[in-house]
């Protein structure tokens, strides 16, 4: 870029909202992929922040005419580089489209500008009675535009699914600096093409989400936290599928290897109490009544020890169910300084089991250090494979193949949650068909006539 | 098209299975839309029956190098004239791919080829314990290509939704000829744009849906219906926007206008006992335990009251519940021979009492005799302008204007669950930005360059 340029976007934003060079650039470049596998930033990038949909949009009609790379930046919580900027680049941050716009109790649906981060909503509902927000991706500093781009998940998604399902509509401006308002409160819309479905998911290529309306719900303020030792690893994954086949519905079932569980409560200075079987659950509930909460507990309970369980662990009081969560958060501090690479296949859920065997078994036969957590309910595994001797594994290419391998032989997703991003366009290659890859390029052409929206993450 | 046109086609899909002439072409021509404003059909089409995917991919490809247009046909149940052929077209109808592929208990998943029926999914389904598949647009001879290519929703999408949310994946046929699988049996799939997401509802103008993957859910056993008479239409509408608010989640909350309600029974021998009062609301209610349904009629109760109900009709048992469906059900041939044109459109529900008393209102203003039924708490209206002395008014298409018009002060759509098809064509313009027009034909670009794929739907 050169200074007319710079010139054109800081009287676009104002000086206050401009950022050049190098030092001043650091806090803008990456998102919270591991260094050891994230895409390289490019340093020469500047930063914006419009301060409206109106400045955004004269920001990308000049972008377009200059054919000036754009990233847009959320909360930079996501996981495959999807914001960083991998070559020269005007870096969009969202961070001034932070306001609740309304939280309309009669439609039960919030109004959201892009910025406004999870943790912000959550707070802005408290001051509602009953009213609640599910979806949660770990990170309250994820904001919503982000979460809309990326179509979020997290453990929750076993009761209340992804972002896909509670977006109504959506404010975008388009890479050729449109403004387009899609969708509505509304419950039936079928009306043309659906745009906001195409463009929650898109990893911001298509467009630039600057509002959202978003569906809220009543709070579910009865939960129950179980942690359920299984004596073999198939005892587990059979009493989750027979849960979710019962429609008992938990709020979220996770799986660690046992050696996390212990590692990260032993971190915490704590200690966990689940010291035999090969596979302990955390099956968290949340139910609107003390009864309904009675009678998931009970139906679990059952499924559980008709599926052999050991001594369960139940935790009604907020402070024990803290800290489970603190425990399997806890994983990543301990784990962080082993960890060459993260996966987020996702398989049909009746093959969880052989699928976290096999790719176990192929690690074992690399002698591969890994981790394994799973959400596991969703079919969702996160696997690690760890440095070897603080390097780069030297079988790390093949191995992943070999697990990919595994994970479509299963039907399976090389992302179920965290997305294609910059660091998994070529495993996108291996999924799709020469066709389906064809169409995605046909598609971001119609938006993205001359590419400039988040170049290097779609497969231009 | 000309005789080496049907030798191709007829070679491809065996003689038994094509069909022309114009006498043997009527079951082939028309869906449901009234007579009045349906399209006219081109009875010089003709009518292919493929037997699966291979020789419908052949017949694309041919269509495609020939520039034939084509139009696909499922159960026929639309609304709104989309697989009407309106030039010289092939019909493919998809009736021979009927099979139920899998039905997958342990993924809850069904996997059912296009032709499949509603009706042929629920009979199969009866084999299976406690399983069952909840959206129902009323009719149970639509097929399931059809119910996605359109977003099928209907009655019950106040608990379950419409179709979008419950489609996992998808077999398709591009007007190019090329087969592709989307999606799969996956909770979580963040894998690349979501096609899957955007050939639903996209009426068979982006490819050919062949196969669907649909997610199955427990049956609920417990049933129970409500007839609940208000004193004003408001109170009515105040105490819906209550009750799904409050998270009870009805099956179903369905309007009519009193005198559909006593005519229709009328007709069926019956009497309409609600008497008193200006609006009676039908509420369906099913749950899983009895203790549930008691719950939630409890608390229906409690809420309709609080908006001064008069006396309510409660039925339990199966026969009077299916008698009340059926008063439902014989409003459309009561009415069916005074109809000129009939509306779908939905506002945010928290408007539907101003939306609906509005369009009664405009409806007065000209004179012109209507009747209202609406799945309510959707937002959803189906109103009807009837024909003047067996003739259409002469103030339809202004009417029909300032109708629109009071919708999109409300920010509503011209259509909540019927879709665009080819009598909304116009409509559609109304409702969408330049913009967003252009980004829907440059889509339609890239699945089908040469517009065979059913024109006259799209916006070519």
């Amino acid at each position: 870029m050169n200074k007319q340029n710079y010139d054109v976007l800081q009287k676009i934003v104002g000086d206050d909202y401009f950022i050049a060079g190098k030092e001043n650039l650091v806090p803008y470049l990456y998102d919270q992929v591991e260094y050891t596998f994230r895409p390289e930033a490019d340093e020469t990038s500047i930063v914006v922040k419009p301060g409206n949909v109106e400045e955004l949009s004269q920001i990308m009609k000049y972008a377009n005419e200059e054919n000036l790379p754009v990233v847009v930046r959320g909360g930079a919580t996501g996981l495959c580089g999807g914001c960083t900027p991998i070559e020269e680049s005007i870096i969009i941050s969202m961070e001034r489209f932070n306001r609740i716009v309304e939280i309309d109790t009669q439609n039960m649906v919030a109004e959201l500008e892009a910025g406004v981060t999870l943790m912000q909503l959550l707070e802005e509902l408290d001051n509602y009675n009953g009213i609640s927000f599910p979806v949660h991706p770990g990170d309250e500093g994820a904001q919503m535009g982000g979460m809309a781009a990326t179509n979020a998940g997290g453990a929750r998604a076993v009761r209340h699914g992804v972002m896909r399902k509670h977006i109504l509509g959506m404010e975008v401006v388009l890479p050729t600096g449109e403004i387009l308002k899609l969708g509505g409160k509304l419950t039936k819309n079928n009306a043309g093409y659906n745009l906001t479905q195409l463009i929650i998911g898109s990893e911001g290529t298509l467009a630039i989400v600057t509002k959202i309306l978003l569906k809220l719900y009543p709070e579910e303020n009865y939960t129950a936290s179980l942690v359920v030792p299984f004596p073999k690893f198939e005892n587990a994954t059979n009493a989750v599928i027979e849960i979710i086949n019962s429609g008992i519905s938990p709020l979220a079932v996770e799986y660690m290897d046992k050696f996390l569980w212990k590692e990260s409560a032993k971190s915490l200075g704590m200690h966990w109490q689940a010291e035999e079987g090969e596979a302990d659950l955390l099956i968290m509930l949340s139910e609107k009544t003390e009864e309904a909460l009675i009678k998931s507990c009970k139906e679990i309970y059952q499924i559980c020890k008709k599926h052999n369980s050991l001594e369960i662990l139940y935790a009604e009081k907020k402070q024990e169910q803290l800290e489970l969560l603190q425990v399997r958060g806890e994983q990543y501090n301990f784990k962080k300084k082993w960890i060459y690479d993260s996966f987020d296949m996702a398989v049909p859920v009746s093959h969880i089991a052989d699928f976290i065997k096999e790719i176990k078994l192929v690690s074992k036969e690399y002698d591969a250090p890994s981790s394994f957590l799973a959400h596991i309910a969703d079919g969702n595994v996160h696997n690690d494979m760890w440095l070897v001797n603080g390097k780069p594994p030297v079988y790390a290419q093949e191995l992943k193949n070999k697990m990919y391998e595994i994970c479509f032989k299963y039907n399976g997703t090389i992302t179920g949650e965290h997305g294609i991003g910059k660091i998994r366009i070529k495993d996108l290659l291996l999924m799709k068909s020469k066709k389906e890859i064809e169409l995605y390029r046909g598609i971001k052409k119609v938006f993205d006539p001359n590419n400039i929206l988040n170049p290097g993450t779609v497969l231009e």
